[in-house]
């Protein structure tokens, strides 16, 4: 579908380089999906993608369902801003936090949400949510129906960037997650490629609603 | 991307000037997007937008999801109307409400939803909704991870214009909150421009709808 | 916006006249809506809007949300099909129901949802749905903020035709309604246009969705 | 609509005869509204179509939502691939499961939905969900209003392959269901065509639905 006249006709419009581009109409889009969801709504939420050595971020404080291509930031793998939109834009708190998942899992893309669904089983669990013998645990990588699925929960925090040595030290102490919730916050879920992030954020906000139903009908989350 | 070829060609096609077609067509876009998360089903809710010294608002009783920007009015600074749509269309009846928090609190936009999560929570409390410790709550301006986010609730009145008063003591004597919510009817909320009265009319929905899902969790909402 | 220019444009690719095709249009537009509501699902729901003396319907058993301007059957006042689509299509079987509300209310639009909050409603209450002081109230035209608003609901039958004689007897005996229930059913609702009838339909709706969430929270409806 | 103009310019930018890229559409088009629905979330669920003596399935493990007619493998009526996309997709590993059902009950679609409303109907009953009463039951062919409406539950399995056995035995064993529930899963249901399996899987959401809000609710459900 995409022939070399596209291409073309796309360098013509765009200040950046195709790939560039591209990436960034992607994250713009999957924002809106986010926000459809209700994963991104008061300007909270997201996602970042890591395209070879770039990895690319939506500014602070903005309207997630709204972002345009040239409202992207870029920074290397060290988390230093390569490119930046200016306008008074700054980048996500998220940052450092999405940071963590690049570094310590190779992640290729770090998605947050503070759905309701997300925020709301925090506060089923203590240390960890846990659920058990659903179909779709199995959209996480490295589990089956039958297995016990666990996302550690750490406290939140007055500002989000305090949230980063205690996202570290969990992701570090739960090799086998792909996610952490944040007591009444949200969830930081990551994945090798945007594919997968979103796989596993939809699989875990799914899980998080089919706890709280089954609370709500005395089913037990662990049978 | 707004090149002069396409200012020039907006204003071919409208009888307003660009700036004023461009608010008109945001005002109609807000509200369908405010239709479409249920708060402006049935011909209500709905938002205003202060541009200059113009205050744009929609007519009483039509759908808002299906606004067009020549149906827009438009008041100047003391709530007279200086611009009208005519075809028997009249003014909101949320005007003078609307007027108070532009005065009281120099709003740049105001909005009125009646979701079901706002109309619900206001039968969760007596005086005031209180919630406390939710991360949303930093999308309200002035408020912390770790405070006490708290809304007046006023009584409804048969007739809209009737709140006149009640909001406006309730507005001044509250000034820290965005919003003053009304007993079984809905929420009023603003900021210092749409995109903030947007913010925070969505965290305070979500706040609503945290809220209502707690209580039926059996969930503390001032832990 | 509507330029003799466009009017000459439809002219040529509908076989249908100006006005008809605008209905038609209107009609396939609103039973969208409707399905992205959950009211239309499965087939069923729907909505039948008159023009002068003709009566737009939808065909039985199709789906709703994907109804073309060339599907739709036109009704004389007297019920009598004067335009019908062929093709095998058959007139929905509500549309002798449909047909009282026309001649009892001199509606100029009907409504069917089954939406589940509608369903769930008729399961909370033994004759009539009864709810009281909320400002949604005053969507549906004789109804105040602090009036009982009040639904009569009649019992399901095997056949959607059976229902005719006790929609018609409830209709009269209900003069203040605009709308009757059916049992584990849905709703029938009209207005005295297009716009009335989906405005009271989504003012029904958010009562009998409010009305589910409050039983789960323990709230009085008639407080 | 279809001109021979129209099915001439198809041609040309497709590498499928018409017939195949409309079916190729369709299918891509129900699993954008299936996701839109939570049908098909995290890469599960989705629609399988048979035209002629072809079945058109997508890939596995792939985003539903964002199919495109490329992307999609054609069968044989045994199940033999007849054209596969490449590219390293795998055919969906509900593959041999739609096989039942087209081969047993000669379905003209089969769909796979996990819907958290399915998922948590199979938690509500031990060997078949059961309701009676309700209006939309008469969406599912063979059933009456009045009837009381049953679809098998078995149990999940590690692998979505091993299913077969117990999915090809039930559905031998329940003549008049046209779905079959799987424990902590979701549903798989079928129709003589891709309508009717849309109609019967829209009917059976919907059921699934109301028998959640009527427990929360305290209502029975055989009532």
């Amino acid at each position: 579908m995409k022939s070399i006249l596209k291409e073309a006709k796309v360098k013509k419009t765009s200040p950046f380089s195709p790939s560039s581009q591209k990436t960034r109409e992607l994250l713009c889009e999957l924002c809106r999906n986010f926000y459809d969801l209700g994963w991104a709504s008061g300007t909270g939420g997201g996602i970042s993608i890591k395209d070879g050595d770039h990895i690319y971020m939506a500014p602070s404080g903005v309207q997630k369902e709204r972002l345009n291509p040239e409202d992207i930031f870029v920074l290397d793998l060290d988390g230093n801003i390569v490119e930046e939109p200016g306008r008074g834009l700054k980048l996500s708190q998220c940052a450092p936090l999405f940071m963590h998942a690049y570094k310590i899992r190779n992640a290729g893309a770090v998605l947050h949400s503070h759905s309701v669904n997300a925020a709301t089983a925090t506060m089923l669990f203590d240390k960890s949510f846990r659920i058990k013998n659903m179909e779709m645990q199995k959209g996480v990588e490295g589990y089956g129906a039958f297995d016990t699925l666990e996302v550690p929960i750490i406290e939140n925090t007055a500002y989000e960037c305090e949230l980063a040595d205690s996202l570290d030290e969990t992701i570090k102490n739960n090799p086998k997650s792909h996610a952490v919730l944040v007591r009444r916050h949200g969830v930081y879920v990551w994945g090798k490629d945007w594919k997968q992030a979103k796989t596993h954020a939809e699989c875990y906000d799914y899980l998080f609603e089919a706890a709280g139903r089954m609370k709500q009908l005395g089913i037990s989350l662990e049978k």
